[in-house]
C-alpha cells in the first residue's frame, strides 16, 4: 500500500487487507471501523477519477460482510451492472490501482473477468446476474468449479424480464444459490412499475426496526438446515415476516428486508443463510445510495454517476465544453416536433436523464412512458403504440436496444410499424468502455428490410433527423448519434425533414473521396485538408443515411475518383458493408476503383478517452490519411523522404 | 361459403357467420353448437394443410366467447405467437381461404397485420401479446385507436421476461387491459421453471368445478365498477379465491380458473369483466390442448404442429424423404461428443424436441437445462456454465437467438466464454414464413470480435461441427443448418474436429469460383455442371467458416479466377460482407477481378416451400448460373442463340 497519495488519511484497518481472506480473522468491531474506512477510500478515490459514486457507497458494508463471511474467490461472488464494484475493488487487491479508474490503461469502472479472480463474471448491462449465479451453481453441481454463489441484485434491475427468467428457472432447479436483492429503491432514476410498488409495499408493511428484530427472531428459528422440513419452515418464514412475496412464489427462500448498514446484522443473517441454506435463498437488503456522503445522500440521482469533485462540497468539476451534448439537442428537437404534433410520444427504459427524455417527460408527462430496465417490452410496447396510430420515439441507448433486437426484428420491422428509435451513445463512449460501446447497432438494424437508418454528423443534423423521423410515417426508423458534445454548430430552430436516402456533398474534391456515416466527418474534412495539401484533391461526402443507401451519390463517387473510402463508428457489417455489396452488385468494382471500408476494428476496444479509443481504432484522420496512401500508389505524388515521414506520423 | 370442398359436413351455424358480428345475436345454445362445428372445420382443415393444430383445437369455445363478447375489430383481440389462430381465422372471413393455409400464396399460419383488419398485431415468436397490447390501450387513452384490448397468451410463454415486464409496466400505468392466460399446463413441451409449478399449485387447490362455482359467485360480487373500492374488491376476490397471486402483485385483477371448454361461463365471465373493469384484468382460463380430438387429446405433444393427417385415425402423412433431418444429426453427434466428454451440457429455451435435445435429455439427464422460453437467461446461464468450466452447447433457432442477442454480446463474446451455440432453422425456413426464418445470425453474429461460426453444407459437416465445437475452448463458437433433411451423405462414425478458419475446394475449375457458406453448396455445385458445360470452367468451395475467414482461400480464389461468387443463407451484412471488406481492405478489389455476394434479398420471403422460398429468394442453382452470366461477358463463351435461352430460362 505504499502508492497511495500523500494527502491520504490514517486507514489502519484497511490497510491491514491485502486480500479478503484478511477480513475473516477480524474482530465485528474492527470490521465496522474498517467499513467507514472503505466508504472514505471510495469517496476519496472517485472524487480524482469520477465515476459511479452513489451505487458504491450503498454497498460498503454489504461489501464487507460478504467477503466476511464467504470464501471469495472460491466463492463466486457477482455483482449486477458492476458500477458498485469499487469498494468491492478496494477489498481485492485492487487499491493501489484505484486512481487509474475508468482510465486508459487502469481499472475498469465495472467487474472484469481479465481484471481479477474476484471478478468471476463481468458486467456492464443490468440484470445478468441471477441467470450467470445459476450457471455457476448448475456447473458446481455437476463437477465445475466449486463453491457458493452470491448474486447481488439492484431493485431497478428488478424490472428486467431476463431476472424473472432467472429466478423461474433458479426456482425450477433448486440449487443452493444467493441472491442479495439490494433495494435501494432507486436504479439510475426513481424505479418504475408495479414491481417496484410491490417491494414499497412490502417494506412499509413494517418499519426496519421491527423488521430486523424479526429477522433475528426468524433467523434463530431456522430449522437446520433451512429447508429441512421445507413447509413448515417456509410456511413459519412466511407467517413471520411479510406474508406470500414474488420471490417465493418462484420458488426461493425469502429473508429481509434487512438493514444493509447494519454490519452486525448483516454478518449474523448472512451467516445464517450460508449454514443453513440448500436451494435457493433471496436476502433482501434495505440500503441508502450515496449511503455516509452527505452531497451524495442529498442530491436527486445521489451521485449516480459523477465527474470529479470536490471533497467537501461534492460540487463537480464540469467540462470546459460549451457546445451541447447530442443527448440535449435530440430531446429539445423532439419537445420542439411534440409541441407541433400531439401524436408524438417517447419511450425510455430507465433512462429519463440519459436519454434527455426527463426535458421531455416535464412538458408533456401523459406522452412519456419510463417503462423501467426493459427493453423487450419498451421495444414492443412502442410497436403497439405504432400500430393504434401515434408517433412513438423510442430512446434506447445503442448498446441497450440489443436487448430488444429480436423484438426490432419481429414486432416492428417485419409489422413495417413506424416506431422511431434514437439511438444514443453511437460509436464508441468512453470511460465507459467495451460493454457500453455502441458499435453494432448500424449492422443489427440496417441488414433487415424496410427500415431507414440515419446517422447523424453533427447537432444540426440531428436535429433535422429527428424532424425527419417525425414525418416519417411509412415504416421504421432509427437515428443515431454518439455520446458526449456536439461540434458547436449553429442549429436550425426547427429540423426540416431530410430526402429519405439522400446524402450530401460536404467538400468536392477529384481524386480521392470520403463517404462518411456519423460524426467521423469532421475527422475526414480534417483528413481532406491534409490530403488536399499532399495534392491529393479530395472529396467528402456525408451519407446521412446507412439505408437506402443513396445510390446515385455511391455511384458518382466511384467513377468520379480513383479511391473511395467509407468511414463509420461501427463495426463491420454494416454502412461499409451494405456500399461494398451494392457496389458488387452493379458491377462497379468491376473496373479499375480503389475502395477502403474504415469499421471499427474486430477487438473490443479498451477504455479510454473517446478521442485515444478513436485513435486506437484506427478511425482518427491520420488513419484515413493513412489508409489513402496506403491505398493509392502515393510515390507518385509525394518525394520518398515525404513518404518516410508519413509513414513515421502513421 | 361455395367455395367449400365438396366432403364438408353440415354446418349450419358456422355457415351463418360472415364476420363475427353475426356471432353477437346468436343464443347461447346456438354459439354451443357452433363452436362444435368451428372445432370440426378447423381439424378437417388441418387435415389437409398441416399446421398448428393442438393450439388451435384448444381454444376454440375461447375464441367464439372473446368475438361475441368483445366488438372485434374496433376492440383488438392479439392472440401471443398466434399459432392457436385457426378458428379465429375461420370466424373472421377467412374460411374460404383456409385450405390454403401455410402454403404459398395462401394464408399465413400465424396472425398476420397485413391479411385482415381482425389481426391487429400480427406474431410467430412468443410472449409479445401484453406488451404490445399495453401499447394499443395507452394509445388509445390519448387519443389512438378506439377499442378494448384482449392479449391471449399461453402459460408456456409466461416464462419468457418479456410478460413480466409487460405485466409490470400494465400493473403500473393501470389502464383498461384484458390479459386471457391460455393455461394448457403445455406450451410446445410440457412448461418447465418455477411458475409452471405456481400455475399447478393455484390449480390445485381446488378442482376446476369448484373453481367454476366460486368464480360465478365472485363475478355476482363485484362491485360496480371493478376497481371501485378498490382494496376492498380485492382483497374480497383474494380472499374468495386463491389468495395473493404473482398477477395481482403485478397489479392485475385477478378472475380464475375458469374452464375454457365451458362456453356459457367463459361468456358470463368475459362479460362481466368488460362491464365493470378499469384496470388491467388477468381472466385465468383452463383449456385443453388438442381438445375434442381424441388422436390429439391422447398424444404426446398434443398435435401442436402435424403434417397432413387422416381424420380418423389421426395418422399423419410421413414425408418420402430418407436422409435425417439436420436436427437429429445435431442430437446424435452431441450425444456421441457427450458420452465421450462428461463436461458437455445442453441447454434448450423450451425446445426439447424441436431442437433434438429430449434425445441428449434421454441419454443424460442431469446434463439437459430446459429452462422455458427464456432465451435471455439461456445464454447468461450458460456463460455461467462456461465460466465454471464446464462446455454448453446452448442449442437454439437463429431466430428465438435473437431474442438472446445482447446476452450473446455482453455475457459471452465480450468476455470470450467458450458458450457453443447451436444455432437450428437457419435460413429459409418454409411454411412456418418470415418470422421464423433464420435470416440475420451470421451478420448478428460474426461481426463480434473473437467468436467462430460456422455454417454446415451437409450432415456429415455437421457432425464435425458438432466435434469441432465440443474440442474448442478458446472461446464462443457458433454452428447453423437448416430445417427439414439432408442431402442424404454419408455421416463419420464420430465426427471430426476441422481446422479453425480453413474451408475446402470441393471442385476445382479455372474460370468463375462459387464460394459458399452453408448448405447453398448442393445447389453451386449443380450450377457449376451448367457453367462448365458452357465453357465457363467453374471451382466450387465450401467457407466452412464466415469467421474467422479462410484468407488463403479467399485470396487464391480471386487471384485465379475472373470472377468469385459468395453464396450464403442469410441477409446482407454476414459472410459475404466480411469477404469484400477483407478483400478491400487487402487491396484485391483493386484489379480486375469481379466478384459478386448473394445474400437473401432485402424483403421479408413470404412463406411457402423452403425450395420455392429459395427460388423466389434467387438462390438456387439457376440464379447462380445467372449472376455469373451476368458478371461475365457471356458473349465470348456462348452463341447469342444461347443466350436467348439462358435469359428465357433465367
Amino acid at each position: 500500500m505504499t502508492s497511495r497519495s500523500p494527502d491520504a488519511v490514517n486507514t489502519p484497518f484497511l490497510d491491514k487487507v491485502t486480500d479478503p481472506a484478511d477480513l475473516r480473522s477480524m474482530s465485528v468491531d474492527d470490521l465496522c471501523a474498517l467499513a467507514d474506512e472503505l466508504r472514505e477510500d471510495t469517496i476519496r478515490t472517485v472524487s480524482k477519477t469520477g465515476g459511479h459514486l452513489g451505487s458504491s457507497l450503498g454497498v460498503v458494508e454489504l461489501t464487507v460482510a460478504i467477503h466476511t463471511v464467504f470464501d471469495t474467490p472460491k466463492d463466486k461472488l457477482i455483482w449486477d451492472v458492476g458500477h458498485q464494484c469499487y469498494p468491492h475493488k478496494i477489498l481485492t487487491g485492487r487499491r493501489d490501482r484505484m486512481h487509474t479508474l475508468r482510465q486508459a490503461g487502469g481499472l475498469s469502472g465495472f467487474t472484469k473477468r481479465s481484471e481479477s479472480v474476484y471478478d468471476p463474471f463481468g458486467a456492464g448491462h443490468s440484470t445478468t446476474a441471477i441467470s450467470a449465479g445459476l450457471g455457476f451453481a448448475a456447473a458446481r453441481d455437476l463437477g465445475g468449479d466449486e463453491g457458493d454463489v452470491i448474486c447481488v441484485v439492484g431493485d431497478g434491475a428488478m424490472s428486467g424480464g431476463m431476472a424473472y427468467e432467472a429466478m423461474n428457472n433458479s426456482g425450477a432447479l433448486d440449487k443452493r444459490l444467493f441472491v442479495i436483492l439490494n433495494d435501494n429503491d432507486m436504479s439510475i432514476s426513481p424505479p418504475v412499475g408495479a414491481f417496484s410498488k410491490h417491494l414499497s409495499r412490502l417494506c412499509m408493511q413494517r418499519p426496519v426496526q421491527d423488521a430486523k428484530a424479526i429477522a433475528k427472531e426468524v433467523v434463530a428459528h431456522f430449522p437446520q438446515p433451512l429447508r429441512e422440513g421445507v413447509d413448515a419452515a417456509k410456511d413459519a418464514i412466511k407467517g413471520l415476516m411479510i406474508g406470500g412475496t414474488l420471490f417465493e412464489q418462484l420458488g426461493f427462500s425469502y429473508v429481509g428486508p434487512v438493514d444493509g448498514h447494519d454490519l452486525p446484522h448483516l454478518l449474523k443473517v448472512l451467516k445464517t443463510v450460508r449454514d443453513r441454506a440448500d436451494g435457493p435463498v433471496l436476502v433482501h437488503v434495505q440500503t441508502t445510495k450515496g449511503k455516509g456522503y452527505h452531497p451524495a445522500e442529498t442530491a436527486d440521482d445521489k451521485c449516480h454517476g459523477v465527474t470529479q469533485f470536490d471533497l467537501v462540497t461534492g460540487k463537480q468539476y464540469k467540462s470546459n465544453g460549451t457546445a451541447p451534448s447530442f443527448t440535449k439537442v435530440f430531446a429539445e428537437a423532439l419537445v420542439d416536433e411534440a409541441a407541433r404534433d400531439e401524436s408524438i410520444v417517447a419511450i425510455t427504459a430507465a433512462m429519463p436523464a440519459g436519454t434527455g427524455l426527463d426535458a421531455f417527460a416535464e412538458r408533456f408527462p401523459e406522452r412519456c412512458f419510463d417503462v423501467g430496465i426493459a427493453e423487450q417490452h419498451a421495444v414492443t410496447f412502442a410497436a403497439g403504440l405504432a400500430a393504434a396510430g401515434l408517433k412513438p420515439f423510442c430512446a434506447i441507448y445503442s448498446t441497450f436496444l440489443q436487448r430488444g433486437y429480436d423484438q426490432v426484428v419481429h414486432d416492428v420491422v417485419l409489422q413495417g410499424l413506424p416506431v422511431r428509435f434514437a439511438l444514443d451513445r453511437a460509436g464508441l463512449v468512453g470511460a465507459d468502455g467495451p460493454t457500453h460501446a455502441g458499435a453494432f447497432d448500424v449492422g443489427y438494424l440496417a441488414n433487415l428490410p424496410g427500415i431507414v437508418v440515419m446517422a447523424a454528423a453533427d447537432e444540426a443534423e440531428l436535429a433535422h433527423m429527428v424532424a425527419t423521423a417525425a414525418a416519417y410515417d411509412d415504416g421504421p426508423i432509427a437515428f443515431r448519434y454518439p455520446r458526449g458534445e456536439g461540434t458547436g454548430v449553429t442549429r436550425p430552430e426547427h429540423g426540416q425533414p431530410l430526402t429519405i436516402g439522400k446524402g450530401r456533398i460536404v467538400k468536392q474534391g477529384r481524386r480521392i473521396a470520403l463517404l462518411s456515416l456519423g460524426t467521423r466527418l469532421g475527422e475526414c474534412l480534417k483528413a481532406a485538408e491534409e490530403l488536399d495539401a499532399r495534392g491529393l484533391s479530395t472529396t467528402v461526402a456525408d451519407a446521412r443515411f446507412a439505408k437506402p443507401l443513396d445510390h446515385a451519390l455511391i455511384t458518382d463517387l466511384v467513377r468520379d475518383h480513383d479511391l473511395v473510402i467509407t468511414i463509420e463508428e461501427g463495426a463491420t457489417g454494416g454502412f461499409g458493408a451494405l456500399v461494398l455489396h451494392y457496389l458488387a452488385g452493379e458491377g462497379l468494382l468491376d473496373g479499375d476503383v480503389r475502395i477502403r471500408s474504415m469499421t471499427l476494428p474486430d477487438v473490443f476496444v479498451a477504455h479510454a478517452s473517446m478521442t485515444a479509443m478513436y485513435e486506437a481504432a484506427g478511425l482518427n484522420a491520420g488513419s484515413i490519411v493513412e489508409t489513402a496512401l496506403g491505398a493509392l500508389d502515393v510515390a507518385d505524388t509525394v518525394t520518398p523522404e515525404r513518404r518516410e515521414n508519413l509513414i513515421a506520423l502513421a
